[in-house]
């Protein structure tokens, strides 16, 4: 809902200041080593004269941050792990550069004066940092799944309340947030995700069965780290994306729905009332959604490969095997339930993705072990309103151990 | 340029006017026995708390037009042609409508107060009573291709100076509209029109030669009259629709470019200088674009079928083929002479189409007489800036002679 009403004032604002000259946009990366941290400090460093670097942060990898940090000219970099302190100092030594490291130090990052702050850091690790950028009401570039699939109904409370713009950076919303515009929320019938369908989109129940981790990993279309590929693979990803759309837009879970669209061109289709459907389409690249979430209302150049249909020749598409891939069902099911059903949701299948990937269960236990403990958690202590972040944190740490026993149910060691 | 201009502002104010109520809409529409004009009443019937109307007119049809004031209850109804008068009042007598007949009832229509005028009058005549309504600073749902196509930059002046809005309601300009949005121009690169490529798109250059009238006007995809039917046939729609394009958007003729899509699903896209692309799809049903010409920005429910990409299973595109389908070639060369060149090409085509339909010329004889006039005009006197309606009627007569002339070098009797 923020997005909707929140576009056309900010538009305007946003318009007055670009016509009175461009400002430059101070830039805080939240996981600056990673995929996304990597294509925003790559738009970064095309458009020197927009961007200027204020705090970079990353798990572990010091001596990535550290190059990051000297070419970008950042004022911070923190480390998420403390042990990574000593190393980083060092290799930040004499260049002026704030160094920290560890939980806290996350949170200072993200507290920095900022314009806009990429919030890219992966899994639940990324909830409190995010949440700090959204109270110090900076517009926040979300690449972090579970501060909308664990803690969106909190999240989004909180982006009212600091009456900040939250801008998708995943390619399915920012092309949802394209195709809406400045609609009213009246005139929207339905937004439609398109998935590829992964790597195993053709296969049979028996194929799938015993399906291997390195197959699941080859996708066909994207370069992604291993768990959201493998939640490609099962289709969970889009489950989950259908959960954050949830939060994102003015619609309710009848009006979310996903089609099976192989080339990974258009991403997101938004029908209206009047039976018109506006789509947004690029080459698989996300430097696209990224600049976008960076610049809008305005757009930036990108090196993002120009569409060319006539050469493509033709976008094709499919209903989603629920039979095969139960893992969008499961989602909508959890949304139904609301409370902290998506954050067990996310949970379980985390841990159930991670033993696929170690070879201790088959790819179509992964939803099984995810919709076991849905079922549990319904009856249980974990079936309530989360209103608080530690609450949250609580659920996600529960639902791991009950995801394990599960795992243990079956035999799993 | 006005379209991207006016978008802002008048979406605010109608917002504001929205929020306040749902008023009333008090409606024109210049041609309304034709399709569109049908099309739009069937829309206007449907939502009978949202329009009213005000005149209607017709060229000759007198009952059909007699009928429609009945039904919507017109306050006027005109005939263009004088000698339908009595008809009309003497079917209209006792209903409180006011009748009249001839070209300046026509204006006078288009003249009375209303919120929107559907400027839906087929060729040439369309002009004066639509640069009337304009004139008004009514809102000009355009459906009139001549307006633009022959009289461009002069009726873009008069839209300019009225400060009026001109909504598209061709189909593949109202997608460019809405793919659009609020964007600004500097971040547009290109506008790519979709075309069905027609019923010969896969006939090679013997069967194009020998094509009968017959076979043009079995168009795969939309049901219109005989002439816009021939014009798909050849690709000069297309042609036709770039010239638009260029007054209608803020684009150069080097960002113009259309693509072959058979299945006429997506109208058009939108490509950004950030690599993303926004397209507008929707089931061929031309009350899709009228309304939204009639309600932006806001949208209000039409009955057109609602598009399912999976039922689809392939949308399809191709590069036009300039050897077998020269006419957008052409359309191009008339947009780059500027000035009379595109009210030259478009009288040229029309009295072609019209000697194919009577048989006196083969088909590909369609856009080589097109380019014989276009040759012959730029060196003529029909080369020249066209700064008055007058004058663009005059060039438009002189190009239908031109045209005969061409026809008779060519021994056509």
């Amino acid at each position: 809902m923020v997005l909707g009403e929140q576009k056309n004032e900010r538009a305007e604002l946003r318009a007055m200041k670009a016509g009175a000259g461009q400002s430059v946009q101070r830039l805080s990366v939240l996981g600056a080593t990673g995929s996304i941290g990597q294509s925003t400090l790559d738009l970064v460093g095309r458009h020197p004269d927009r961007f200027e670097v204020v705090a970079l942060t990353a798990n572990g990898d010091v001596k990535g941050l550290a190059e990051l940090a000297i070419r970008h000219r950042a004022k911070m970099a923190v480390v998420a792990d403390p042990e990574g302190y000593q190393d980083l100092a060092k290799a930040l030594s004499g260049t002026g550069i704030v160094v920290a490291a560890g939980g806290d130090a996350l949170v200072e990052a993200a507290s920095q004066p900022a314009d806009c702050v990429v919030a890219s850091i992966v899994g639940a690790a990324g909830l409190v940092p995010t949440l700090a950028a959204v109270r110090q009401g900076r517009r926040v570039a979300l690449a972090n799944k579970e501060c909308l699939v664990a803690a969106g109904e909190l999240f989004m409370r909180e982006v009212s309340a600091a009456d900040t713009e939250l801008l998708p950076v995943d390619s399915e919303h920012s092309a949802a947030f394209q195709a809406i515009g400045a609609s009213a929320a009246r005139d929207i019938e339905a937004i439609t995700l398109t998935a590829s369908g992964g790597p195993f989109r053709n296969w049979d129940h028996e194929r799938l069965k015993a399906a291997k981790p390195e197959q699941a990993l080859r996708h066909p279309n994207w370069s992604m780290g291993a768990k959201i590929t493998i939640d490609s693979a099962t289709m969970m990803n889009k489950g989950l994306e259908l959960i954050e759309a949830l939060h994102l837009f003015p619609v309710t879970i009848s009006q979310l729905d996903c089609v099976v669209h192989p080339q990974s061109i258009v991403h997101c289709l938004v029908s209206y009332r009047d039976g018109s459907v506006l789509a947004q389409m690029a080459s698989p690249d996300m430097r696209t959604p990224i600049a976008l979430a960076l610049s809008w209302p305005e757009r930036i150049d990108t090196p993002t490969k120009r569409l060319d249909l006539a050469e493509l020749g033709q976008l094709t598409f499919e209903r989603p095997d629920d039979r095969r891939f139960p893992a969008i069902r499961l989602a909508r099911e959890a949304m139904a339930a609301g409370g902290a059903a998506p954050a067990v949701l996310n949970a379980a299948n985390e841990v159930a993705v991670m033993a696929f990937l170690e070879n201790r269960i088959g790819f179509l236990d992964i939803p099984a072990v995810v919709s076991d403990c849905l079922d549990a958690a319904s009856s249980g202590a974990l079936c309530r309103a989360v209103d608080h972040i530690d609450e949250i944190l609580a659920v996600d740490l529960a639902a791991r151990e009950l995801a394990r026993s599960m795992l243990e149910k079956r035999g799993v060691a």
